[in-house]
């Protein structure tokens, strides 16, 4: 029995929260939660977005299932999504990008993993006004940090049957910063030779997305990239409300829906929760709890094959509840 | 009659633009061309990549039409294409992206103008190597700049009847330097009540683009995003070898193909020059020669329409040559 720790947050998050833990429950997952509302209410109450109480359960678990939490907006405020990557050392967020035939897009065939860097470029937040007229921001490349990610890339590639892993970047013009990034991938993809290392530029790699994307397979770059490029491989599989993330380092890990806490539509019952659930299938996959995760995986794709019980963003008129309850049904 | 600066540029560069120049001219173009080798040929005879009278014609000519270079490779060098939009100071960089009903692509109606900020942001190529470990980049934003290229998006809005204006950014990580230039889009918005204003991220811009592309009409945005977003929208229609691109200042203008110089290809005879044609159409616009680029734009679409004259990536097996005279046959 593993105890995880779930974090609620704002907007639809609390729904989709419920939805999923019913789902994982009712598949037999072997799992202890402890819950903790965080995000806008609660800082509305206690003047913490994330209550301590929340970080010790998360630091004891070392296990994070979230859900989408609303940054504040303003100057003063860190998007608490980089703030929690960077306390616990989040360093690799992977995102993988399947097509799934039963929900039609302009493509089809897409199977790309996406390994962002978490920690540093331009997420640093370092940022400075110069003068009156300028504000520099930097971007910061490190040596050990890109060795990290590539490697966790590659390694990723041994592991789960990968041939290709291409290296996204903009060397051309950032020679240094990126120049480097891309030298480490040069430099570690000797030590792999039965996979196929290539690099492409970032720009490239966008147009190539939307012309073939199933000429690409693993991917690895720097955060903003990262970013940009996972945000778009959803865009070709569904959109966000599909796509599952996950952030690990070496003691934590976090698994997250991506999208935001929509809150124009919190509390209408209609709120999809499927990213967080392909999330914790991720999640249930590295406990070695993939039967259940399969399971999960299996009832789901029966769910979108029905076409008859899904939610408004998918093109149904199900509830939020009305979904979970037919995912139940399937496994 | 106007005269222009001509450069023949690398690889496919001097093909492309031989068949251009045959086509302005049969098209009745009201032009006279001073040409110019450029690129890494020049560079092995003269060890200068642009030759001092190039650079000198266009200083007296303010209009340079340009095929691609290559950009040597190594930390020395600096992209030519980045040397020359900063020394002449050509900060808007403008690229229509617009489907063509006769280049079948998995998308319909776009019709997106993308504004490109072409003179800071990381493009400054300011790095430091701060230890052994660590690269920092500058990613640089000023109120100057940023005020000049949003206002010039509003102002092409108005002028050419678009209703609706996106700024893109990542202000909600970048608060500063983003934010900079979310807050001038803001204010500016106010004193063009007649366009619909509004903004959005980055990587949600980039998802949306693959899934509903229908929705945008122009965008503004600080350099490195432009480049992606760009690219990306050049891919929504057919690629790089569609997409016309033009880089403005207040004295100079430089209408270029963005695609490669692509090598590989050279003096094949297959390369197709429709990007640098079609930027040569935006030049004649400027120009005020509007009634040739209609009849080039129009000649173009029926050489596509026809579909049995075209080149090699365009799905063909036809010369640069047959293209270009097809080309021709149809002004
Ligand atoms: C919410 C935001 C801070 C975050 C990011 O920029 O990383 C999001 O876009 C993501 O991709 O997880
Ligand atoms: C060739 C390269 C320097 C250039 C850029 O990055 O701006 C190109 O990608 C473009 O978009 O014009």
């Amino acid at each position: 029995m593993t105890t995880i720790t779930v974090f609620k947050g704002d907007g639809i998050g609390p729904e989709i929260t419920d939805a999923v833990i019913k789902v994982l429950n009712a598949a037999g997952a072997d799992l202890e939660y402890e819950f903790f509302n965080v995000g806008a209410k609660v800082y509305e109450e206690t003047k913490e977005y994330i209550p301590e109480k929340a970080l010790e359960s998360y630091e004891k678990n070392k296990i994070l299932l979230k859900s989408p939490i609303t940054t504040p907006v303003g100057k003063g405020f860190r998007s608490l999504n980089v703030t929690l990557r960077n306390k616990y050392d989040l360093w690799a967020n992977i995102r993988p990008a399947k097509s799934n035939p039963c929900i039609p897009t302009r493509f089809e065939n897409v199977d790309i993993v996406t390994f962002r860097e978490n920690t540093e470029d331009l997420y640093v937040g370092k940022e400075e006004q110069i003068d009156e007229n300028t504000v520099y921001a930097y971007k910061i490349i490190t040596k050990k940090v890109s060795t990290r990610i590539i490697k966790a890339a590659f390694e990723y590639c041994v592991k789960h049957n990968r041939k290709k892993l291409t290296c996204v970047h903009k060397a051309n013009i950032l020679k240094m910063s990126d120049g480097l990034f891309l030298h480490i991938f040069e430099d570690i993809a000797k030590d792999y030779p039965q996979i196929e290392a290539n690099s492409l530029i970032v720009d490239n790699t966008c147009m190539q997305l939307v012309m073939h994307p199933e000429q690409f397979d693993v991917l690895v770059m720097p955060n903003l990239y990262g970013d940009i490029v996972s945000d778009l491989t959803s865009g070709l599989i569904g959109g966000l409300g599909l796509l599952p993330s996950c952030n690990k380092g070496d003691e934590y890990a976090m698994y997250e829906a991506v999208h935001g806490s929509a809150p124009d539509i919190a509390g209408k019952h209609i709120a999809n929760p499927s990213a967080l659930l392909l999330s914790a299938c991720m999640m249930l996959d590295d406990l070695h709890q993939d039967v259940v995760s399969s399971k999960i995986r299996k009832a789901l794709n029966k769910v979108f094959e029905e076409n008859s019980v899904l939610t408004p963003d998918l093109g149904g008129n199900a509830t939020t509840e009305q979904f979970t309850d037919e995912i139940i049904k399937n496994l």
